[in-house]
């Protein structure tokens, strides 16, 4: 069976977390900035600001054990995703 | 600039969202049933309930104006990603 094109994308967004947490099932703030700079350059560039991945770990490690679960990772993909969906829909989308 | 792969994933998410909403920043329960239905097509098959996309509209129409926001689509999204990603680090991630 192949996989829906949302499938795909929900593979590589599982996929990506563990190719950074290895064996972990979390990963550490030396992994997210790992996953950060090869997945985000722009992002990073964009920010202009060397504490930028420590704000975004201090956000997503909640509960101060260093850790970025699963869920927090997914929250971050979520908020950078719905960034991206209102700057498309106010620039780019066709006006109905 | 070549997107990443997390980048790609991002775009589709967004992509897939607009191609059922069409002109609209929202789907209408009709389009969600579309949007299942294309695909998620074996999630509904094992679900063996012909309400279940009614129940999930339920759930993602917070305001209940029949609106799915993309907001709502992507807590869809997250929630079913983060069961797979359950699944695979119990049942298939190499154990440490």
């Amino acid at each position: 069976m192949v996989p829906s094109e949302i499938e795909t994308a929900m593979q590589s967004m599982m996929f990506t977390f563990h190719k950074y947490a290895g064996d972990k099932s979390y990963m550490t703030k030396d992994d997210l900035r790992m996953f950060m700079e090869a997945e985000f350059p722009d992002f990073l560039k964009n920010q202009n600001d060397p504490l930028a991945v420590d704000k975004i770990m201090k956000d997503l490690d909640q509960c101060r054990d260093g850790h970025v679960s699963f869920h927090s990772y997914f929250s971050l993909i979520a908020g950078l995703t719905i960034a991206c969906n209102d700057y498309y829909c106010k620039n780019m989308k066709g006006k109905k």
